[in-house]
């Protein structure tokens, strides 16, 4: 921890704040300057809220110089970790593609899409059972009997499954029938979800929130790590701006920043980010570009009678298009396909 | 619904347009002006997603005419909707003021803050027993036994207690020992638990999330009512902008909007939307100027040694000034205290 | 200046940003923490680009420890300044209130509003003559003639004016006819329009940027001030945030800050925050409660005439109802009405 | 433009507003359904203010149904714009790479600055003789002689300029010796500009506003074109979002949305989006993948001894390697290179 004095700080608030940071068991270093007085605090003070300092008289800025997450960081694991289900590997040298529809909608559909999206090069296959609405009179999903359906899909067409986990109360079932469990960018801060993941061996797809700084992503990937949980991939799925064209803007940046910051894996969600169908392969190409190590992205077999999302599922054959494209991307960025 | 066409539509695209209102069971009414094609759709479909039609050809825009939320709209509750806890009345003529710490952290320092507050003039007392921590390594709260110090506190000094509920799971154990239960800004969109407190026969109060729209917060509202509970509280607790200054902005302005658009009372929590504590009574005080019905602040007879969010607790006598000024306040804009 | 090295920094990093630190005149103080080292730089150094250090290996983060705005800040100028135009002072003891049309649209209507906001008590009557309109196709004000029935309608009803200065070749023609020069949010950094507004002798109202942060405000204040012109006062009018019922969201907690880290005085404008007339008297309400020097507020005589902003303009006697309660809150929050 | 009356509107007030918009000159069709009345308003309104509707009693929302700008618009102009620059060619099928220092620093350095980019691939030199500094006190550029040596160092590469113009009263120099004038992102809305630059001939190079939407660059470029200069190259160069560890946050999902909305060419600047040169080539990338016409991209010889942004100025063989990935993608998009 570092705290800057304003410039006409008194030496008696000074002193106030070296007794302060003495009694929270801090080492203090004081450096005098010309126009201020700079403290540095040494101790391992992780949690530690930096306002109880901030509000003490003369006192300017007050800068925490630790990362506040760190299983979760590059520094202290310098390799990238490669998460494993089955014989995909989200974050080596591989690209992975996971795709499907928005929800689970029966048994033939799901099935019928596995073999489209499988045939085209996915890995993964996606589809909700348990559904997040903004309105309490939407669609809310199949429950089990859609995690059976996805369970089936797969194993015919030998992929692993990823589907959203609303709750706690439903990690029992959904760890039963999904390889992936995906917790929603709205739950991205349900720290009593995020530490009940921390306790399973599966991994955890984990949505960056819709208005995230991406330290507060990591620091939602600490908690699942926190429990014992090491195989936590991210996603980008796009944050709030003002620009309302889209549903929201994919912050492509956010994949470099986070390679740089993290050890995880990352992919992009493009068809939430964008929420419009004609856009969803443009920031495709973009994330890939930018160094995603795959995506989520939705294809429904007939998007105009999907129960949810129809608007910015893939029609079958933009998806297979959309495959090609990103095959030559990938080379160009040096990713194997 | 209302479907504007693009000013370049051709014929057949209007006509798919309507055959696709048709479809989904809408009365279409056609006005054709001299640039542009506009098509009413009439039926009633909440929940519908606008984006089914916005990716057909040639529309420009959709727009939807019916308010996504009705059980929390005025338009079908006119009168005001008050919320009575034992004989504290939300939403009525009288101001409302819920004081505390920020989390239990003992039986005598929560009942010496209820005496404190109650004092004053405060008849709602608040702390946290459960608390959502950005970091798994910072105090989580007390759990159960906070639940019992906060409840003999209300009961020695004749006041209602509030406190946050994290998950479904937390709900028996809460309604056996508080009056009101608080959810946070960050499970705002926690669908799971809202479904459930819509069960509950307690009254709710719910915080408005970080990046959340009014009506974002009025749709959350609406989960709970649809569960028949009505009992529920607005709180405008600050939202996230581009200032960093303060923690978050609080949206006064939410309050003059949320008493148009809704019937629920709606209370403003000006300590965690600035953060510090020097900000605290300028916006209480601006709070109950714009209409607020109550307002939920943090006092610690001792903040410099809280265990979460001290920097924000106002001391007990800048609790009492504030009451003072306050009373002033409300008497201008035609409130009773 | 100060330097966070990351947790993992090798010496020779550490080493090397010594070197460039010392290579920009800088004073550098080592602390050697068990985890980290933290270098101190000393030196007088404003305008210089932190992102010069943060890009070199092993830098965690980068923190400048002097406010970047010398003229603007409190720290070196405790006391209040007052800006005193005839016998109107802004920033003092008593409140001012600005009131008039968005734009000047006739002599005699420019009068008779100045008789109108004069006897309700407003001694500043403004009115746009040159506005800055998003459409190229909207109204672009009356120019000089709408800056000479101003002028007439301050002389007869002894008031000062505000009026709106778009672009640096206007300023003689404002200087003769205008007594505040107002900057709008637009212009904020319009640098070369603050430039030569520092080279003037007249007040200027500086709005705040729609999505600027404090800082910036208080930044943009300082190219006036660096010219020589200290008689600025700043103005809240709303920041563009995620809530869209409200044309923008009037951030009150700035007027608080602002009076913290800046001797300058702070005006609030509800109309063009809120942009919905029914919104206005709250936010005015709440403005004044949180400490504002006072306010401007948009009236016209026939609103639904008006040939911009009519929608956010208050009718004649909902403006004397407004001072009527702003003259109770101004009292209780210790101000002369 | 689309009136919608709330569900409770009274036939009274629905009257009302069929007055005023007949009043206004609109044809009026009433759809009256079983819940709620639509009353499309027919009438060629451009720039009218919506609000004045919305304030009328029982109106529940105005949707204007034209799109505010015109000549920017692909509805009137469906074919791609391209703007010829001597032999370049903005928005045609070749991509077009604009490059050099954020400032011209000298004769030699520009020169030399000049030759390596245009080896490397670029057309178009790119640098500042006129800069917007947040602070009075850093660095505000080489003025005229800066354009001089910038002219002399195209003119020996054989490549075309462009370079910001701040002010009005700049146009003349900045004609005399720069190919294409930039506007800058604080300049985005500066009317007074906008409507100058609309009487020159050369082409402008307009940069979205750090928090305008895709709409309001739009409406800015209309302001130009309405002046008659309809050779105007969009440029997104990142938008503020709640992220702070890149300087802005580059909204790459605009170029493929603004190529739908509007016929003119768009280009990203991945420098100051992200203002870290080690994230300047993923976004590079990715803006290619996304289908933008062309890149800015800041270069310099030795960045560490830029007099401003050197922190996300690429060295010269960072810009070489860029290139040859950007030549791998612009073919995976089907652009030539």
């Amino acid at each position: 921890m570092v705290v800057v004095m304003s410039e006409s700080a008194t030496e008696e608030n000074i002193q106030k704040v070296i007794s302060k940071l003495t009694e929270m068991n801090f080492d203090v270093h004081r450096s005098t300057g010309v126009n201020q007085t700079v403290l540095g605090a040494v101790g391992d003070k992780r949690g530690l809220d930096p306002r109880m300092l901030e509000v003490l008289s003369d006192v300017y800025k007050v800068i925490q110089i630790t990362e506040p997450y760190k299983l979760a960081s590059r520094t202290f694991h310098p390799e990238d970790t490669v998460v494993q289900v089955k014989d995909v590997r989200v974050g080596g040298d591989q690209l992975v593609m996971m795709a499907g529809p928005c929800s689970v909608e029966g048994r033939d559909e799901i099935k019928e899409t596995a073999r489209i999206v499988r045939q085209a090069g996915a890995k993964v296959l996606r589809g909700g059972a348990f559904k997040p609405r903004t309105s309490p009179y939407s669609f809310q999903g199949m429950g089990e009997e859609g995690l059976k359906y996805l369970n089936e899909a797969v194993a015919e067409n030998d992929m692993v499954s990823v589907s959203e986990v609303m709750e706690s109360s439903q990690i029992p079932l959904m760890i039963e029938y999904v390889d992936i469990l995906q917790v929603g960018a709205r739950n991205m801060q349900n720290f009593s979800l995020l530490r009940d993941l921390g306790k399973i061996r599966k991994p955890v797809l984990l949505k960056r929130g819709m208005s995230a700084t991406i330290e507060e992503l990591l620091m939602a990937a600490e908690y699942i790590m926190a429990g014992g949980n090491f195989d936590v991939i991210l996603c980008e799925r796009g944050i709030r701006t003002f620009e309302n064209y889209t549903r929201n803007t994919l912050d492509i940046s956010a994949i470099p920043v986070v390679k740089k910051l993290s050890h995880l894996p990352i992919i992009a969600d493009p068809s939430h980010a964008t929420g419009k169908r004609d856009k969803v392969a443009p920031m495709a190409r973009a994330s890939i570009a930018a160094g995603a190590d795959g995506l989520l992205v939705e294809v429904h077999k007939n998007p105009e009678q999907a129960l949810s999302d129809g608007a910015q599922s893939l029609y079958p054959e933009q998806f297979e298009k959309l495959m090609q494209e990103l095959e030559i991307i990938a080379r160009a960025v040096g990713r194997a396909w």
